[in-house]
């Protein structure tokens, strides 16, 4: 049952039901030519939100439930030609095996059972933060609601690491907390949906992109439209480039946000600051709304890269732009050093937002009442970390950096050795968490993936997954250049773990090519 | 500055600058007339998401707003004729001073800070738990993503707990934890949801409502399709007026979904098992989808009611119902004995789902990578309690039972207090957390509060804040029935204060009537 479940599941994110779909949505909420008595689903593939069914999301997708299915096999005893499945499809640093900062649990873990405060072996400077945010918490519990957009305290806070960060003011009452990022990315997008056929909005995205976008983007009905980033320059951003896309987009809807990853993903580059620069000047002159994903802002490895938040850059071109250009700001526990995706804590900050709209924004973030108060009080420990001098302070640096130094390391040694093997292509992992190989696939594989109804590299990375265990996520979960395939591999797994994978997906790669030319 | 956003965001509210935002509407994307070189927004009112704009909350609507001005202006010494603002606005019974639950907070801060599995201070019970659910996170940590619908083992946990209370089979697979119940019910409504003119979704709430409902409608470009509750039988839902309410709707919508609130919020009412009945033959008749918000099924204080879940009364029922009627229902960690809002844990169950729509459901939730970990683990607590022999059973039944009990006092205290005062009706609050008495005001209150372009409840409620601090939610937040005038007032302050409010507020209104007669 749980087999056919999960086939069915498969199935249809392959686009294989979608002929039936199609079927059931010409006869809503009847079968004609059921047998008698028979009665249709009041809810069901043809009557459902269409808008629904169009959402896709690969680094979830159909490979993840068939990577599941064989943990469960092999805990089983089914005998597999691996002894492991590695997932390495989703930026999960926990999931892969990183410890927590100890600083950060124990200032949550004491906001949540707070008789901890007189334990001996817990830092006063952990106890003091505790304190200071349980007071800061409605009735003095994470239990309570915060306010909407987030415990006041923690907006502080977060102004005061933006101000440090950029140079630049940062009002509290222009940060919004949030379930994540993605909450938040959901949310602003939401704002800017309007129109009807002709006049929908027209969100820009980079390709390769992370599926949210595409994914909300159909939810919301808005218009996608494609940017290709320049995988022959690292991935860089291109303004020309940028100025096709909206030239053809404003053909057939109203073209109003631009979206931009930085550091990216899934492909791993850092933005120049003359980069963001002539983002911003074109975002001014075509009128876009700027949505900046800056979650992995604290991972740049390479050398010579440096993260620039788009709003230092905005502030620092002064005006016209820093007076007018809008601009939304995301970030979030999840990756980082921390990688506290489990607390779903986040942020965004909005620059230049009209002060109506902003008043819609908390209206709208009140009915889904608080984010998790847990994922703000983490937050908090992020963003305003143990100072020098206080007791927590060293072995919290000490964490930190062990895990961006081994992160820096790992990014290395995943671009060496994909360059290695003839057929990957692998730009530097400049930043975040993600290598983005581009692997060359012979005809007769792509006539073969074509023949079972599979994208090319889902068709790679099937036969990779069922073969060696290793779960990663197709280029066409991300968008690609037509005739190129990719796939995304996170960088997390430990560094020995990471290495056996890599020469074991390359020698995999290797036969694969020699199996199909 | 404060105050003039705040002003905006209560001109807002009240509806004053809708005006405003239809001229903008008129022309978007440029302002006529604007001084040259001025540059509209690309995201203003005029040009945002319309059904966004639609979107109303009460529960955290300007009456709020105002209150935490309020309270600000007492911290900084500005007199006013009270000491304490009081905000029985919403159901957060940890902000009244209601203390957590010691087990739930031991387990979900084991698993937070796993050193404090040496502790000797917390008992063995609590520690084997958060052993258990550590085991079931990925990489032993609360800081991994779970999979999306939640951590298997918790799903299992709520399944078995399910069984319990039905003595019906629950399948895991139908479970599906959620950012508190909000969340669960927009993510049905959003599968729910489909048509364009004419051909859209109707959804039958309860008016008097909890506004989740009216606002995921309005945001989803749903049609609102209300059935009221009957006053007069202490809100007691009648099939006839579902019949009628649905026959309406079919004039001008395809209605598809009956929510029920049960217990009622803000009604306080619970509903019989004769009435469940009468329900579900309606929906199965009718070809309606059932959502059963079923969040306070604690919560039931009058003597001779009793909570029973749809799911039960309709396996109960037997075929043909219980094969084909379709059913949602949700749960949450937010009320009950716990109360624990902060921690947005929920989920939902839904009973024959057509399963393309479940694995439809199954990819929406991945979009937003899972539920909050923490609230996972507490849930776990909720719905798997200690059990009589183990070191944690004496204190949690202790303290589950000492919530219940004074919130059941209480339940009686606010009616007694209420019914007596001459213009105030109030309903037994039978269960939930609120009583929503009806209240006469005087023809010239009406005319004065329209005045001011204010409904008349709101206009008694904004006086009474400002006079006595006291925080309540205008009847017309919730919907009621056109002439009538009612406010919603939780129950949870704690007693004395309750007792001291409640009085407060049945003197303010004598005085009111009187000032306005």
């Amino acid at each position: 049952m749980r087999a056919l479940r999960a086939l069915r599941f498969r199935r249809f994110h392959t686009g294989r039901t979608m002929a039936a779909a199609a079927t059931a949505a010409a006869a809503p909420g009847t079968a004609p030519g059921a047998a008698p008595g028979h009665r249709s689903p009041v809810l069901s593939l043809g009557t459902m939100n269409p808008a629904i069914r169009r959402v896709e999301y690969a680094v979830r997708g159909p490979i993840v439930t068939r990577a599941l299915q064989l943990e469960n096999d092999l805990r089983q005893g089914v005998p597999k030609p691996f002894s492991e499945v590695i997932k390495a499809n989703i930026g999960d640093a926990h999931a892969m095996g990183q410890k927590p900062i100890t600083f950060l649990r124990q200032v949550t873990a004491l906001c949540l059972y707070p008789e901890l405060l007189s334990q001996p072996s817990i830092p006063e400077d952990a106890k003091n933060r505790a304190r200071r945010l349980l007071d800061a918490c409605a009735g003095h519990s994470a239990g309570a609601y915060s306010v909407s957009p987030g415990i006041d305290l923690v907006r502080e806070d977060v102004a005061r690491f933006l101000q440090r960060r950029d140079g630049v003011a940062a009002d509290p009452q222009n940060i919004f907390l949030s379930t994540g990022a993605s909450d938040a990315i959901v949310t602003i997008l939401k704002l800017l949906v309007s129109g009807s056929e002709g006049t929908r909005t027209g969100v820009m995205i980079p390709i390769p992109q992370y599926p949210l976008y595409s994914a909300a983007i159909a939810e919301l009905s808005a218009v996608q439209l494609n940017y290709y980033l320049d995988e022959e320059h690292c991935w860089a951003l291109d303004v020309a480039e940028l100025r096709r896309a909206l030239t053809e987009g404003r053909r057939h809807c109203c073209p109003r946000v631009l979206c931009i990853i930085n550091p990216g993903n899934p492909t791993g580059q850092v933005q120049s600051r003359q980069c963001i620069e002539d983002v911003i000047k074109f975002a001014f002159e075509e009128k876009l709304f700027l949505m900046a994903d800056e979650v992995y802002q604290d991972n740049v490895y390479a050398k010579g890269s440096a993260f620039h938040s788009f709003k230092k850059v905005l502030f620092e071109m002064g005006p016209p732009y820093s007076e007018v250009v809008e601009l939304a700001s995301f970030h979030s526990v999840s990756k980082g050093f921390m990688g506290e995706c489990g607390f779903r804590g986040g942020y965004v900050e909005v620059v230049n937002m009209d002060p109506e709209v902003k008043q819609q924004l908390a209206k709208l973030v009140s009915v889904r009442l608080c984010p998790p108060v847990p994922g703000q009080i983490l937050l908090d420990t992020v963003i305003n970390p143990p100072q020098p001098g206080e007791p927590s302070y060293e072995l919290f640096m000490k964490e930190k950096q062990e895990v961006l130094s081994t992160l820096a390391h790992k990014a290395h040694l995943t671009q060496e050795i994909f360059n290695r093997t003839p057929g990957i292509r692998c730009n530097p992992v400049q930043g975040a968490m993600y290598s983005f190989p581009r692997i060359e696939l012979p005809p007769r594989a792509v006539a073969a993936a074509e023949a079972q109804g599979q994208a090319p590299d889902m068709f790679f990375c099937i036969k990779l997954l069922e073969e060696t265990g290793i779960c990663v996520v197709p280029g066409s979960g991300f968008g690609q250049r037509q005739g190129t395939f990719h796939f995304r591999m996170t960088i997390l797994p430990p560094t020995e773990k990471l290495q056996i994978l890599l020469e074991k997906l390359s020698t995999f790669y290797t036969k694969f090519i020699k199996d199909y030319s």
